[in-house]
């Protein structure tokens, strides 16, 4: 449960307060927790509480006991992501997107995956050994040869549960599983010995993917609890570690039986403005959109350092952007000038109708000014972080 | 004018771009440069756009030839401030407040300094000498102890233009002088030598200030073209080094003629919650709604790193918090759950009827989310640094 001892007492002295300080929650029942300070409170008869949504397209969160109820396989995922912290970023952003295809956020609560522990998860993403039969990832073949030997296919995997409010209970109602699977496999062959890399085809890695998912859900289906929910697996495409933009889900099913019913492709691309000379975006008239706000912008100030973009396409339309701005040290009324420009020129040459978000940070003292535009708006909202 | 040579040709090839490309701009008048690619154009027939307002509470800026006008003695105050570059940020951001309530947003466009050369400012910040007779600091009296010592009073000063559209020009029709004074005046005996500090007074801060706010305004109106605008002098007292926050004006005067005419002072007050345990808050609700709140915030993550928060206080009332939520490493979805989580506490704890702005940052991967919530909103708006 990730409670520190020594925060328990503190906990159960603000949990009072805490009860009744949630707007939106209908699920303070009154806690039957031992009091005694030592003790960990009991799943069944713990408090909960959800957080409020601050907009409807995102969901409440569980608080239990006051306290956010992290996933039992929580740090699992994240040194397993390491790589490429985008990927981790990305992967759990898209899985809850998936998520909202069968939960919406107006009637499910989301859950950290309470399901998996952090021991079971880290033997599925193992090899298959004598003493891990429980592995997904193939057996060692004896090769380390970067296209003889058998790949990590599967390099980190999320379980995502969505509940709903039964009484003065939360009921779980669906789970999500996201598997994170190698486009490139990293290894190496000692400790600290040189890296090497396995490519893995995109059909390989599908259909490795693919196969896994059906063995997750049999050996789900088997857990107390999960015999007849709706489970979702997705099967996400890892970028390589020097990609500047996380990875792509390529398929996702919803099974409410005990095998894989049917899966559903998904044509998701992520690119990386300005584009590589070797390199296409789904739209051209995006990357010179792009082209043209990078040149307005990097003119305005003696010495601005970079200008970058993330894009995301879905079956071949542009879905939004983050744009990144990296400047030298600016004076205040610099950013502040600066930051009304980068809004002009944003609203004039970035695509409309679609998502942007352009962040301008200083190479020596972080963030310093943030614009962003939903969807439907016109122009976009400002901010400049400022100091008293 | 910080045109850079080697930029020159970059400038002429976007500026006619930039020039239709500014929704706001009536000062497009066709420009006059040399087109050979070498000169910088001159200030009188150069072309000027402003920039966009983002609200009617900012200024717009001036761009000249595409690029935005830096200050003539750009990078002489940042280097002057390094030792707490909150300082420089409130001194900045302080200085533009003051001018607004003379030079109002909705008639006056910014201009940053041009009137006072890096040259000039670091004369005026000197010791006044043999070599140096316009030095505004006093000479040395040749002692080294911290009390015995002649400190250097004026650390940092600022030149702020307000200009108007006259025709296809932009005319002159005020500046306004931070004059940044040390409440604590650091200083080495020897280049690498240990630091000492000589301890200012706030009178006599106050006093030094408007004395050499006395020799500013005779020294302006000699130059050309300074002769009859109203000139705003300010003094700024600089934080300590070691202060969490900037630190603040404590006196201002509006000129029209050749003598200061009248001084106003400020009642403004900088401070950092939590208090330390010898510290006050002008209100005492203030400081408890703040712990409230970072009790509640503390106990909902396992690994909170610290909660604190920046206030401003005038005239003895609250105007706005800058809240600083530092965290260990979260999942995305962790970081989604904690800003709802924080957008309801705040709601609930934090005083309302201010400007409040909360930044939530890793500790190893920078700002995660923000929100904000102006004097007149009941709600926060919400902010997740998203990735693809």
């Amino acid at each position: 449960m990730n409670l520190k001892k020594s925060l328990v007492a503190v906990t159960l002295l603000f949990s009072a307060l805490i009860l009744a300080s949630c707007g939106n929650s209908s699920n303070t029942s009154s806690s039957s927790n031992s009091k005694n300070g030592t003790s960990t409170s009991s799943t069944k008869s713990g408090s909960y509480q959800v957080t409020g949504q601050t907009n409807s397209s995102q969901y409440a969160g569980v608080i239990k006991n006051g306290k956010y109820l992290t996933s039992k396989s929580r740090g699992v995922t994240v040194s397993q992501s390491s790589g490429n912290l985008m990927n981790l970023k990305s992967f759990e952003a898209g899985l809850q997107d998936i998520s909202k295809n069968e939960f919406s956020t107006s009637k499910y609560i989301f859950q950290e995956g309470q399901y998996l522990s952090s021991d079971t998860v880290k033997n599925w993403l193992g090899r298959k050994s004598k003493s891990n039969a429980d592995g997904l990832n193939p057996a060692s073949n004896g090769s380390t040869t970067p296209t003889g030997r058998n790949p990590i296919y599967l390099q980190s995997m999320e379980e995502q549960d969505y509940v709903q409010k039964s009484g003065s209970k939360l009921k779980l109602s669906g789970i999500t599983i996201g598997l994170a699977m190698n486009s490139v496999d990293y290894y190496r062959k000692t400790t600290y010995g040189a890296e090497y890399q396995t490519n893995i085809s995109d059909a390989t890695l599908e259909k490795e993917g693919k196969a896994m998912a059906k063995e997750v859900l049999a050996r789900l289906r088997k857990k107390k609890g999960l015999e007849n929910i709706p489970i979702v697996i997705a099967v996400y495409k890892q970028a390589s570690n020097d990609s500047l933009v996380g990875g792509n889900f390529v398929s996702y099913s919803i099974n409410k039986g005990n095998s894989i019913e049917k899966w559903k492709a998904l044509d998701i691309k992520n690119v990386v403005f300005p584009l590589k000379s070797d390199e296409s975006a789904p739209n051209s008239n995006d990357s010179d959109a792009f082209s043209n706000f990078k040149s307005e912008v990097e003119n305005f100030f003696p010495n601005l350092s970079g200008v970058t973009a993330q894009a995301q396409y879905k079956n071949g339309s542009l879905q939004g952007m983050n744009v990144s701005v990296t400047t030298q040290f600016y004076s205040e009324t610099e950013i502040n000038s600066f930051t009304q420009f980068l809004a002009d020129q944003a609203e004039k040459y970035l695509p409309s109708g679609v998502k942007i978000d352009i962040t301008v940070s200083s190479t020596t003292d972080g963030v310093q000014s943030f614009l962003s535009r939903s969807s439907t708006a016109k122009s976009f909202s400002t901010h400049v972080f400022e100091s008293y």
